[in-house]
């Protein structure tokens, strides 16, 4: 009987202990949580504190006790794991006032990532808040209900998704990004300033290529000091980034990769025998590029999950083939999304590339409802391969725009193969030219 | 200086024909249209009739004018080609009063498709109504207009279309099917039944598995007569399908396939030298499979319109590799699309299959305004090679699962590919586990 113990109840630990479970029934899988919740949904965080989700329990898809009973899996919330052995194979774990012991055959390493917090001075102050777990809601709405400007510290996804809710909570925002354009890791700066227009048009002072340099306040946070200003705030959102969380994988003598985090091979296994990490704590591999990245995002967390837990019970069983870097947010009704490489980034990898930027329709012409959608499409020019994609328009289901440009891209896509692909058409779902392939047409600069 | 003559102005034809012209800004292009309007989007009528789209003309994207001083195109519009002489290389075209020789090097073939009108008797009775091209929209809204209840005979595409179209005009709507499911070509049963039990709770008398036998009526049908009984009607709308319009394509030799329709080569040359077919009334080649069918959609007629006339006047410049079946369709707020094969053709085609069909949502489970969806997944038993889709749901955004399916199936995607490819999440657009994926993993019996 083999024991599993995992760290971390978040979307890869849980998925990693549910997995284990399900492909050896007989295994002893215990799963280990900080916090008060597993299954949990960080990327949920900003609607549960504006209240369009009722409460941080809405976030949770199972509650630690149906997780126990249904999957037969020791749940251990509120539980930290303070150190770990890997000689003598156990955790030791801190429980309300009591230590203790726990044995491992299999470890699965899932602690996540957590807020980057700049050196800057007065960061330590009250009212300069990160967010990373549903169980900060509560004491990030109570902050955040009482003040009347709120500044956002960096223009991320966390950044442009909690000024759409600090707004609709009737809050002046102000955002600061040291970058002079929004999204930065995620856009290029065309595609950025679409969405820029909007924050701006709804309402957001948007302080671009302006970097925060101090906080002030005697107790309290009532300053943000850049290079450029001074500005009165009554509370600070820092969301400059996050880091993955390796302090205890650092313990277990496994091996960190070039991005910082940890080094895992495609089953998910660490540098150290029997220890596996997974979701936002481990390096991924970009299948565009075969480079070691460090994209932190739920569904690859769930995957990577799955493939750790079901290794740890059945050696190599599942591989993780990587990422190609597909993400999603949004700004009240604009939708944002992205896969592959930005032509930045490409760029600074050193491919030449060729790019087209248009404009679309997210329906028929002649059908109403159908929202306006820009998308660039990236290619290698040499070559005319896909590297990568950006889409902002006013509907969901521009964000599938880029799920497709995903899949083409794994797949290797030139820019010609997409255009003849096969996208389906109805006047009230896509118009007859899809603005994928409208795009790819333009991109292929008359070849098309 | 070439000449290319192009006969049929809707989709297939007006991208030849203007695609000949970029590609070879001395040749003379012509295009001719029987109708009043090229350019024409005949999938749009349903909304033109219903007056959602205020006028047929709107469902034109270009003018006969624009088309002609912006393309540089000469547009022959209310004429009909009557003959065509392959030895002296032109073709007859009646105009008015008129008949002109129009004299070509390239020809290019898009007369598309028309309605198939099946020998019932009384089908030739006033009322009886087809629909096929957006001239047709005012007569159709106005028989449909006065009429209080409608028969649709065919529950296809425009069938389902059209009994949301009338049901929001206030008739009563009977449609009779002869299979026993509805959109038979398209859907398997278990996915078919989704979509009745949403047509009878809206209104619809739905009569499947019940053939329709005879039209009564002195001079205008009021009856439809089927095996199982007798109905008073005040319309019918004959939706049983369409075929090839070869008649034209026939006098210049071309060989017709299997299927019934144009036989061509992925250069869409038909067997008779610089004569090129494209658009509803081609043969096409499904990717899959290898085999030749016939599936005559919009947006593959664009593409193959765009090969047609690129190689028309720059010999084998382009090429089509063919399709999948991707098609969408709607009734009401349930949208409905499929790729590849369904079980069913899967099965008469020799593969053994495996399915699964699962039911999700399209936003996180705590996140408002998200729809519930159906996707079935088909796959071959031995391989795991993902064979079709079929999704069903409440959201524009459905129709992008079958796009992102499509290609999946088009660079030979396994159960396996799918659950592992990076398809993006955030709690507005999908769920963290998006329903392909897990349409994927529960596909797999437990390997994922």
């Amino acid at each position: 009987m083999v024991r599993v113990v995992v760290i971390g109840g978040g979307a890869a630990g849980a998925s990693a202990a549910a997995r284990a479970r399900r492909l050896d029934p007989s295994a002893e899988v215990t799963l280990i949580e900080r916090g008060s919740m597993i299954t949990h949904a960080p990327c949920g965080m900003p609607y549960a504190i504006g209240g369009l989700v009722k409460s941080q329990d809405d976030l949770m898809t199972y509650s630690p006790e149906e997780f126990e009973k249904e999957r037969n899996i020791k749940v251990l919330i509120r539980s930290e794991v303070v150190d770990v052995d890997v000689e003598k194979r156990n955790v030791t774990v801190k429980r309300g006032g009591s230590i203790e012991k726990i044995a491992w055959d299999k470890l699965v390493i899932a602690t996540g990532a957590k807020p980057l917090v700049p050196k800057i001075p007065g960061v330590e102050l009250k009212g300069v808040l990160t967010m990373r777990h549903p169980d900060e809601v509560p004491s990030l709405k109570g902050h955040l209900e009482k003040a009347k400007t709120v500044a956002v510290v960096g223009g991320g996804y966390i950044g442009v998704e909690m000024s759409e809710v600090m707004l609709e909570m009737g809050k002046k925002v102000l955002l600061f990004e040291m970058f002079d354009q929004v999204l930065p890791a995620a856009l290029d700066p065309d595609v950025a300033a679409l969405v820029a227009e909007e924050m701006k048009a709804r309402g957001v002072e948007l302080h671009l290529g302006e970097k925060v340099v101090e906080f002030r306040g005697d107790d309290h946070v009532n300053k943000v000091v850049t290079e450029k200003g001074e500005y009165s705030v009554d509370e600070v959102l820092l969301a400059v980034g996050v880091r993955p969380d390796v302090d205890l994988a650092v313990r277990t003598g496994a091996k960190l990769g070039e991005t910082g985090a940890v080094y895992v091979n495609e089953y998910m296994e660490t540098t150290v025998p029997d220890v596996y990490a997974a979701g936002d704590v481990a390096e991924k591999v970009h299948r565009l590029t075969g480079r070691r990245v460090w994209i932190p995002l739920a569904p690859t967390a769930n995957k990577e999950g799955q493939v750790a837990g079901g290794n740890a019970v059945r050696s190599r069983v599942l591989k993780f083939p990587g990422v190609v870097g597909t993400a999603v947010t949004k700004f009240f009704n604009l939708y944002i999304a992205r896969t592959g490489l930005s032509e930045r980034e490409a760029a600074q990898l050193g491919f030449k590339t060729q790019s087209a930027l248009i404009k679309a329709r997210t329906k028929a012409h002649y059908m109403p409802g159908g929202g306006v959608v820009h998308v660039k499409l990236v290619a290698e020019e040499s070559t005319g391969r896909i590297l990568g994609g950006q889409i902002v328009g006013g509907s969901q289901v521009v964000a599938s725009y880029a799920d497709i440009l995903a899949v083409a891209l794994q797949s290797g896509y030139t820019v010609s193969d997409l255009f003849f692909s096969d996208i389906g058409y109805m006047p009230d779902t896509a118009p007859v030219w899809h603005p994928l392939i409208v795009a790819a047409r333009v991109l292929s600069r008359g070849k098309l």
